[in-house]
């Protein structure tokens, strides 16, 4: 195992900024900037000679000036420079280094050459590196936005790592998009030091990291990534998404960051038996770290559907069906409860399609109902807010006496139907609670209703039933995984 | 082929609604409301006895009552009285019936029996029948919103048939979200009389739809689906979305709509030979409704790609790889084209990687080089909209003025890329037609985004990479049959 203690990375108590300078637009002053706006619980020191203050701040000529330990430096300066500098940080003995810079191996030999006198000087200190080419790091605790976009990440279980950074930095802003909290970020740049594995072995054992994402082109000749992808998935989910699965994508990350894909159908095998979640899709990225940051792991793979129209339940059992989950039928005793909580010609089967009604009906009810059925271990639960019901009547509300009357009582049934969601949403978060199994929820409105849902109720919700029932499988394969490893360490 | 003119049932010059009534809450109420708020362009009849007037117009005791000729009659009484209005339909000579009333053939043999004597008596006056059990049909060219939801679609060249009302409202108010317009709608309830190969035939050849979307949940044993589907797709797109696909789908169909799937494997089969598009989610089924209304057919599958960084240009190969399309690499002549653009460390093929900056940067010079190269047939371009960009530096600027200035600056420059978006969009939209390659766009920012380009600019844009690839590759297809059968014609 990788064992590097990175906790001083993420959480420094004390920074430098080399580089760092008030002109706008220059990585130098934009994660400067982002670091005081982030609100940075620690101590922040701009280095650059000949300058006085760095936004407000005081600077100082070189690393040696500043007073007392650093525990990271951040450097800025153009590539030709960044070797003096290490040996500089070096001889102040700070542990740890980010090299934003760029122009390193990734854009040829020349800058292989400079990277590897980059990576000697360090490794003489004994300090490690992020980088270079690195798009900065995050982290919630110490509230560190060392970052070049002005992304402010939601706090939360989740910790990433990413081989390209703007790929990692758009899971940020989706996340706070979707209501996904980060407690760790880090873009992992050229990896001439720290490398995606180590990383992963930091985060498999940060005990605020309940969820790890991971981004990765490419595995470097010296990165055993199985045994350390394995120990990080016995100890929690570790979504990997991985780019350079095909010809095309291996070259064009080849051209990115010089990563080789080497044999995807070998890694692909390799990483199924280490227990990891192999994400297809960025968009699966994001609804399988929410789903997994918020949602307790299925015992099985039999799923209760409930639905308020019954295409939607047919499309959902497909989804299914196709993806590896049972949809059990539903024995005598459930139907005839259901039976005295639905008009009669309710589908009488899983899934219990409620019949498109436009009155109030007993969703929560069929809910628990289904919540507490012996022979299910995970509930999709569609139509939870109907936010689709909307009414095109506004308040210029005319015409004769019956049609106003109607449209006013159209209205308040709208308001009405307002105010149920919050009743729903509050009974599906009880029911995961006192049940143990995830419910997850499908409206089919638009997006930002799904980030309020789970931003104000703690509720996973997905727009279709298909991007639901995707990340479910995720869940039961992943749960598979654990009880299985559990059972051979007993 | 069918060939049943249903010009009348969609554009009905008069419409009688049997059952109306003022009582909120009512299909026979929401419905009548629906169309007189929808606007409808042609004469409406209440039909209900003993009643004066509902929602402010005249009321008739029977159809037989109404003045003049009656194209189209909506049916919401109870099922059981059903026959006997039909009986007087077709006296009236009423050449169309919508019956929205349920419980018929889908609620079991007694409700089968009736269904049958509906249709028998339907059949002896010679009149056709959309449902029963059917959400209601829907034109935009005569304004007939005659729906169960409040939907309001947009006009557009898209006209659709469902087996189930609930998914195809759904499309509808999607569409409103996503800037996809409708022509027609149909719900076909359980097609009693007429079926979806009947509405099919009837899309085939009508010039105003352009596209067809359709919801299949079984395929009757009268209906022969194949050469209808055949002569649809030879003319037009024809979006076929699939329920009761698997064991379990298809269980759920056979009490949804008593549709029987049958093999699916040879079903798929079959449409695919009939060069139907065959669509695998409902957000896909949006998604190529999105593109196949707004984009000229590439001439192949070649796909040129322009990023903005490098990780988003793997993910988008290994898309275009694993759905069959091809990025050929990017001759010399082309790379020193963009070699005088972009700076030194760009990516040098194809994706074009035009690298992260943060100043304004030459896109649209970059997508014409793409979209003027002969050997590509397609582009998708991510980063077209730069939304994500976000700078949380709100107008409340504080701290020392090398902050204030800085941020100032900042604003001023969000400001300026607030204004680019129109450029780029403006130019994306020329440059399809200019070239009458498909460029489909990408930004990653919230879907809310994607409606707005497409609504102001006829730019067709996704919120991921894969989506983008998954359309794109649905149209390659699509131009092959269309390419194929053209010469085969000649």
């Amino acid at each position: 195992m990788h064992d590097i203690n990175l906790d001083h990375l993420f959480n420094p108590k004390n920074i430098a900024l080399i580089g760092a300078s008030s002109t706008p637009f220059k990585w130098g002053s934009i994660i400067p900037l982002n670091i005081f706006k982030g609100n940075y619980q620690g101590n922040v020191f701009p280095v650059n000679p000949g300058v006085e203050t760095v936004l407000g701040h005081r600077c100082y000529p070189s690393v040696e000036d500043i007073p007392g330990p650093v525990d990271v430096a951040l450097i800025f300066t153009p590539a030709p420079t960044v070797p003096a500098i290490v040996e500089q940080c070096g001889k102040k003995g700070i542990p740890f280094l980010v090299i934003i810079t760029a122009d390193f191996s990734e854009t040829g030999p020349a800058g292989a050459a400079l990277e590897a006198r980059v990576i000697e000087t360090a490794q003489k200190h004994g300090l490690r590196l992020v980088g270079p080419n690195s798009m900065g790091i995050f982290s919630s605790q110490t509230e560190l936005h060392a970052l070049m976009p002005p992304t402010m990440p939601l706090k939360g279980p989740a910790s990433m790592l990413s081989q390209s950074g703007n790929v990692g930095v758009q899971m940020l802003a989706w996340g706070t998009d979707e209501g996904v909290g980060f407690d760790k970020f880090v873009s992992s740049g050229n990896e001439g030091d720290l490398n995606s594995a180590d990383y992963l072995a930091y985060f498999a054992h940060d005990d605020a990291t309940r969820v790890i994402l991971a981004y990765l082109e490419g595995i470097g000749p010296g990165m055993d990534l199985y045994p350390i992808a394995r120990e990080a998935a016995l100890q929690k989910p570790v979504l990997l998404f991985k780019g350079g699965r095909t010809q095309a994508g291996g070259k064009a990350a080849a051209s990115h960051s010089g990563a080789i894909a080497g044999s995807n159908r070998v890694f692909k095998a390799a990483m199924h038996q280490a227990g990891v979640i192999q994400i297809q899709t960025s968009q699966a990225m994001m609804d399988c770290a929410k789903a997994f940051s918020n949602l307790p792991l299925p015992q099985g793979n039999r799923v209760g559907i409930l639905t308020r129209g019954g295409g939607w339940g047919v499309i959902t059992s497909d989804a299914c069906e196709e993806n590896g989950l049972h949809v059990p039928p539903l024995p005598e005793d459930l139907i005839k409860k259901f039976d005295s909580l639905l008009p009669s010609y309710w589908s009488r089967g899983n899934p219990v399609d409620m019949v498109a009604t436009i009155s109030h009906d007993p969703f929560l009810e069929c809910l628990e109902i289904l919540a507490n059925w012996n022979d299910i271990d995970a509930i999709i639960a569609l139509g939870a807010v109907r936010a689709t019901v909307k009414f095109p009547f506004s308040d210029k509300v005319t015409g004769p006496p019956e049609v106003t009357d109607t449209i006013k009582k159209a209205l308040r049934f709208r308001q009405a139907m307002a105010a149920q969601p919050d009743a729903i949403l509050t009974g599906i978060k009880n029911l995961t609670k006192l049940t143990g199994k995830p419910i997850v929820a499908v409206s089919t409105g638009p997006d930002i209703l799904h980030r309020e849902t789970l931003r104000d109720y703690q509720v996973v919700s997905f727009p279709t039933p298909e991007r639901a029932v995707r990340v479910m499988s995720h869940m039961v394969d992943y749960a598979a995984f654990r009880r299985k490893n559990a059972l051979h360490e007993n």
